[in-house]
Formats: C-alpha cells, structure tokens, sequence
C-alpha cells in the first residue's frame, strides 16, 4: 500500500478521508471506505449516545481497519426569545403551506460533545481509531484523556487563528475547511469576521504556518483533487460530497435526485436551515429564508429544529424543496458508485501521476 | 526548459503567467517575467490607446519574448443619474473628511475594448504574441482579426457558462478565475447568480467540460500552487497578487506597505470601488461604502471615479484608507523579490516533484 503522508502511515491509510457528514453517513459506508484503504467516518453530532454507539459497533462488526468518529463542540445556544418568534413570524407562510401550526417553542436539538458527559464516556469505552472535532475544541483534560486512551485526534479549522488554537490545544492534525465544502462550517466562534479562504489557499496557509499534518477538505471530488491538495503540503483530502451518492449514504431519494440534476451547480452558504453558516443545495426554503435582509435566523441548533419539522410536514406532502441538501461546489462532479468502486477510482485517480 | 502543457509548448513559456493587473503590472515587471520563462501581462484596459502602445513598445524593448496585453471588454455603463447622486450622498462625508466637494457629475473612464476601434487597430499593428480579454468578449470578427494576425487569446471565466461562451467564440484558452483571485471578476453579466467558485473547483469543472486549455487564476501564490493547479489538469497557473510587491511593479509605497501588513490577511470582494465586483484589503472606505444596505454603487466604471478621485484627495491629505488595494486570498504569503528572482523561486518550487 502506498503511502503518501505521516498522517496516512500513522493510520495506516491511503490519504482519503471520507467526511462524517452527520445524517449522511452510515456504519456501511464508513466501513466500506476503511475497507477499501481509505478513513471512513461517522458523524454523532446529531446522534443521541446510545444510537451513537450503536452506529460504532455496528461499523467496528463491517470493518477492523481505523475509522473517525464526529463530535460537534459548538457553544450551547443562547436563547433569545424575541429572535425565534421573529425567525416563526418569517417562516409563517411556509409553514402554512404546508398545512402545519407555527411551532411556538423550539428545541436545541443536539447537545453539544463539549457539555455532554455521556458521550465522552462512551467514545472512551468505544475507543475509535480516530476522533475528530467540529465548531470548536472539547476542554484540555478531555482531549488528553482521548488520546491516551490511543485515539488519534482531529479538529476542523476555517482560518488561521483557529488552526493555531487547535494546535496549541494538542490535538494531532487538523482538517483544513475551505468555504467550497459542504455542510456547515466548522467555525469556532461565529461573531469573528470569516475571510471565507477558499480550500487551497487555506491548506497552504497552514502548511506553512502550523507545524500540524492538514487534511485538505472542500471542493474535492476525486482523486485528482486529492493530488492536487496534497501537492500543496496537504498530508490527506477529506472528500463528503464525493460519497452522498453512494448507495451506503443515508442519503434519501429527493436528496439524490437533487444532486443528480443541474440544481447542484447552484448552491449556497446560509444559516438559514440550522443558525449556523452551511453550504447546501439553493432552494426555496433558503431563498424564502433570506428574502428580508434584517431577519436572523435562531441560533444553532433551535433554527435547525424549525427547519426540520418544516420539512417532515412538506415531505409528507411530497414537497422536497425545504430540506437540507448539504452539498459542496462542484456537486455535479459527484459520482453514484458503491463506495468500495469509488474508493478503488479515487485511488487510481490520485496514484496516475505518482 | 521543461514544457508542462500544449499551451506552455503553443508559447514556449514555462506555465507561470502574471496576471495583468492595469495599474500594477509595467513594461519592466512583463518583460522580467517574459525574459525568466514565464508569460508577463500588461494592464491596458485604464489606459489610453498612445500610452498602451507606448507600454507594449517599451515592453518589446525589454524581451524578444512572448508577453500578454490585456483589454476590459465590459458591457459600457447604462448611466443613472438617481442612482449616481445617491451613491455621492452616500459617500459625501468621506469627501467631506478630504476636504473635498462632492464630484456633481462623473464620468465613463474606461472605454470597453469591444466598442474601441482604434485600440483594435492598435493591437493589430503591434501585434503582441498573446491578447487576453476581461470582463466578456469583443465582437467574433475583431477576435478573428487578431487570430489571424498571429495573437494566441486568452479569456477569462468565473464560471462554466462563460467558459462554454468563450469556446463557442473561438478563443484560444480560458483563464479561470476563482474567487479568491485579487482584483475584478471577470463576470460577463453583473445579473447573473455568482456560485462564487473557488479556483480549484472552476478549475477541475473546466478541464471536465470543455475542450481549451484551462489557466487557473486565484489565490496561487507560489510554485507548489502552481503544481497543484497543474495537477487539476490546468495547463498553466496565473498569478497577481505574488508580483505585486516586486520592485517593478507600480503599486506605490501605501499599498507595499498595506500588502505586507496584517491587513493583507483580510480582503474583501466589493462592488463599491469600483461598480464592479473586486477583492482588495479591507479598509475604511469598503467598511463606509458597505455600510448601508440598498444603496447601490453607481455602474462600473463610474462609481471608480468617484473612488479614484477621493482616493486621489485623501492621499494628498497622507490619508491611504480610501484606496482600492488589490489582493487575492492568502495575501500574506506574497514576497518581497525582484521579478526574476520570484519567477526563479516559483520554477524552482514548481518543478520540484516533477
């Protein structure tokens, strides 16, 4: 097997790196890309713990390779009453058509890793190969503990002052986000200005100002792409939108037939689906969204729990075009193969000039 | 010399281009480039047609080698009298500050190459070995005219559409310029959605769907970005920001000195400069103009005369925060080395794995 970085031997891994893509991924697909030579992962942000754990073991019986799994550590929301009657009042109409009250009270739908007992506790007991670390950092003394436990960490960072914090802090690589990916950003704190890099200006940033192996991740959908990135000091891609179409994806059949179609090549970055900034595909949910300047949406993840009782109601009416189509730039690129096939075409791909 | 593509082969030139750049880019920073292998680029498109042909003949007597001239093709402005006397009241009190009157009328200050005709002439005349258009087109015939004239020619696309336009068109290769990129988007049509996309996105979806050779343009700063462009399929990489700061550019001593600061590590891609969507370093006037909301600069180049002529005022007041800075992303990483010197180093890293 060849490997191309010291982030990929100490995994023992080719550089590929399926994203966690919580809601998206599955044990069967993180398995199958471990399998086939890459890091699968899994995303339990949205997960409660038991589910969360069923998804490892469940993945631990598919695969014996190394595989990631995502913690989401934003900071719990500050409810803000008056906003989220604004945030319902704006959203009204939508809700009507889709013959549902208003909701008038709205959950923070996932509890945040950097709070949650519970699931700290279970990843230590589980013990996966790799966990990684998405909105921010857990405290010290956790990091450390999930290290000596053995596990290989990460952290996702959108600028340089955050890849210098996730340093400091002593986790052992970090994922370079750039603002084509898809999904929600992993910014830490979302009242600092964002300069937006873009995937390669960021890896490159980093390679050269942290002493840290980066993950290149955003806008890559094959192997040519992870060449690319690794050409510019990155020591592996993470690729997310590339695997949507996967039959292993939990992916349903509107969110594959939308990215399928030419609505992919037009997508956007809003916070309008959960309150914080995500790259999904354009839709009416997200213009209707931000047609009022003025209007914000509730924080992560209370609009987020509006957005999805929003869609359960239209879904049921057959009505797809307010769900969250996560997706990256250059979604049309993305190929519907089993992913042990598209893991095999990513390796030939980024092995052709090697 | 080591070729690294049909397009490097078709021009002799190593795949390095700087980027044009009107204002910044001179006859001694294109010649220097030119004479170190690269492809070197003049600016003409703010200039009159004597002092272009005086550039490009200054240029001439600076290399026998290949270089670019590259012309504006934008859509002439559609004038709006309301629109403009708001945009002055908006900005009156910046020229307050100058101790300058608010201009009462502005003016069209660059004429759009595809309705000059004594520029086409001009270029006919002195034939420079590559012409490359920004902003759109010039009319079929004139870009035949040139191609049988002997000129190789270059347009620029931000997106698939254009690029598909600019084949159609019988241009020679497509430069395409993600959003990272310092300076002006070479968007055709202002109305048209922006999917934003990065470099390396546009980059791969170009090589993908059409049948030219593909230059990437944004946010590339040194040899190893030139690689990794390269390794997308592009066949040359052109880069702006990394020549700004060579002795024989004409950027003066303020943007030096903004460029090599930490503000370089903030731009931001603004229509308030000058009508046209632009990434530069953030400052004061960006920060004043972007303000309100709803108040629309006037059409481009217009709402630049504005800019220039308070910028011109402030400067004599020893006040830099109102001039227009271009910069890509990953500013920061720009340096400070005669223009042989960095086209040496960027070689040198380029060819590094090759």
């Amino acid at each position: 097997m060849s490997i191309a970085s010291p982030l990929a031997a100490r995994l023992g891994i080719h550089p590929i790196i399926q994203a966690p893509m919580a809601g998206v991924s599955t044990p069967e697909l993180a398995a199958a890309v471990s399998n086939a030579g890459g890091l699968g992962s899994l995303g339990i942000g949205a997960s409660i713990v038991s589910q969360a754990q069923e998804m490892i073991e469940r993945t631990r019986a598919l695969t014996t390779r190394p595989f990631n799994v995502n913690v989401f550590c934003h900071q719990p929301a500050v409810r803000n009453t008056a906003q989220e009657a604004a945030w319902m009042a704006h959203l009204a109409p939508l809700f009507e058509e889709c013959g549902m009250d208003v909701p008038t009270s709205l959950e923070e739908i996932y509890k945040s890793f950097i709070e949650d007992d519970e699931a700290f506790e279970m990843l230590l007991e589980t013990r996966p190969a790799v966990v990684s670390f998405h909105f921010g950092l857990p405290p010290t003394e956790r990091i450390r503990a999930l290290q000596d436990a053995g596990i290989y960490t990460l952290a996702t960072a959108t600028r340089l002052q955050e890849a210098r914090e996730i340093q400091e802090r002593g986790i052992d690589a970090i994922v370079a986000q750039g603002i084509e990916a898809g999904g929600h950003r992993g910014i830490f704190d979302l009242d600092a200005a964002d300069e937006q890099l873009s995937t390669s200006v960021l890896v490159r940033l980093l390679v050269k100002q942290t002493d840290l192996p980066i993950i290149a991740a955003g806008g890559i959908m094959d192997g040519q792409g992870v060449r690319s990135a690794l050409e510019l000091g990155a020591a592996a891609a993470q690729l997310g939108t590339a695997f949507i179409l996967c039959p292993e994806s939990a992916a349903n059949a509107s969110y594959r037939a939308n990215l399928k179609s030419q609505c992919a090549a037009e997508t956007r970055l809003t916070s309008a689906l959960s309150g914080r900034p995500a790259r999904g595909i354009l839709n009416r949910f997200i213009r209707h969204a931000e047609s009022e300047s003025g209007i914000e949406p509730a924080a992560y993840p209370v609009a987020y729990d509006a957005a999805k009782r929003l869609n359960a109601a239209a879904a049921k009416l057959g009505n797809h075009d307010f769900a969250a189509h996560w997706a990256g730039q250059g979604a049309t690129m993305a190929r519907e193969l089993p992913a042990a096939e598209l893991m095999h075409q990513l390796i030939r791909e980024w092995q052709d000039t090697q």
